[in-house]
């Protein structure tokens, strides 16, 4: 598990104001609101006999900080963030931008699954079962 | 228990960037970023004979509604919140800001306590013990 | 995530008091006893490119109220809700029942699993994966 | 913590049903609803040198079986439980009920306070700080 | 859910210290440290039509208290559990054993799945989806 | 909140082992058992009116690393840590000797208090309200 707390808002550019808050509502706030995103790593393969492990939590620790810590917490991600620049940052893109940065740094030998609460009430996950 | 995401900035206009950045980190990002509050309001006193209750909770979750969440929730707290045009809106000042909205409302007879989680594992209380 | 609070019976009218009560327990109990259900709604299909959304949450979250919450909230589920006036209303019966409920407002595109929480630390979900 | 599953109903019958409803809404429900109550009991005193410890943690559990669940869990409180024959069984009343029973069995260098969640967002306690 | 206290030590006798500590960091330490293991059993199959329901949870509970709690709980992992003489009390060591030890106990109609948090923000899951 | 996770041994040396057994159960278990602590700071005083903060909570947290967590986590208390060479570690001493580990390192001004979880659902205070 980690954590993030971000502002962000949701609006696409080919819509007008009246559009882009009917379908989004309060979430298309020009001024911005936030969340503290809690991000939850499933990582599957093979167990490594010589340490009991499955892979060493310390470095998985150190890719989520490095790949989707440092580049989210704190950030304004419309502005701050490249990939979402013409990504419109929900949870659902958010969720498979953090699912690509990490599929990157992992060895092939393992499967990833990302799950991203926007709030304690309501997640996305990627890929789906 | 309710919440609110908002956006907020730390910032002292008072000071420089380099001291904002220093006493506030990462909280001072010009772009703004985000939490999801949760809201805990306590609220004591006598039970009311005829009801067993001490306090109509449809009606106290209403005066949350009104007094807090519509004025909180997907809004930038530094831009579209009059009370934190002067007031660094830190977690201890939201929560002051809030009690004193609730005070209003809220008979004399009863005492009210607020606690506000800005994460899961950090909140602030008002008043004191 | 929606929550309705219930009052049940577990009992099978074909069996005699003393065979409900050596299988349900006190769960037999023929003056009722109640729960604070929890639902997780799992919706799996595309993402909408022009939203960035699979689903409009907020349409979801008003079909979950109009057809799960306002049908068990704060009903006694053995008399007040037709489908279990032969089906018993174990957590694993409701689960089937809620689902089938939200399956016929959900557009073909979109798989649905439905997550019932009887108490904190059991649950039952359907369809099993 | 322990909990009790129980079905209620909140009625005053000097009341007619318009203003039962009017006053308690949904909960008062003829057929009974019902929660899954959860109960924090706080104990306070001077720690025993020789142990360490403040109570006997064991005892204070079995206390709690039996002075409570085994009085309230699947049980329905207005009929089965003689407390709340004449008494409302609100949050407030149940949980000054609870305080009273556990009271009596807890040594008088003990102070005693007891809060009861009847869902994960609300609840009560008992003496007021 | 069930949970139990152990503690247990990171070792593989393979290696000399250094390397031990090279690889398993604190874990290591030969003076052993502990953890409040948390247990989520999911089974899945048919509904039984007599009693709607998939499972006796008493008596999963009764299996799950005599073949995990009772072999694990205040126990140290390494010195008294035959299970882990050989094998490395890694959380995925551990949760595979109490997979096995379940699985012999449950009749074979029913899948089974294990879910051992080591710490309310890390857990493994046998077998993988 | 921090947490660490601790191996001990509940054990009165001017006891024989039977009586150890009788006051302690499970919990002398002479070869240790293991818990994850999780711990709750609260401190209480006045706002900085320059910051609009209590205190800065990146330092609450160094302290709370170097005097809490790199004294305890992953230590067997019972053999590692000079303060439990006389005193039983159990979850009350162990919350005073926290307290008093922080109280050294906070400014006068402040108020402070220290909950600690030694199991999600068995908490101790120090001091008492």
């Amino acid at each position: 598990m980690a954590h993030f707390n971000s502002a962000h808002r949701l609006f696409n550019p080919d819509w007008d104001d009246a559009k882009n808050f009917e379908v989004f509502g309060l979430c298309s706030n020009p001024h911005y609101h936030g969340h503290n995103y809690e991000l939850e790593v499933r990582v599957t393969g093979e167990i490594n006999p010589d340490t009991g492990m499955l892979i060493d939590l310390k470095w998985l620790k150190e890719i989520i900080k490095v790949e989707v810590e440092d580049k989210l917490d704190h950030k304004n991600l419309n502005i701050e963030v490249p990939e979402f620049q013409k990504l419109i940052p929900t949870a659902e893109n958010i969720c498979i931008v953090i699912w690509q940065w990490l599929r990157k740094s992992l060895d092939e030998q393992y499967d990833l699954k990302v799950r991203l609460y926007e709030t304690p009430r309501n997640y996305v996950e990627f890929p789906a079962e």
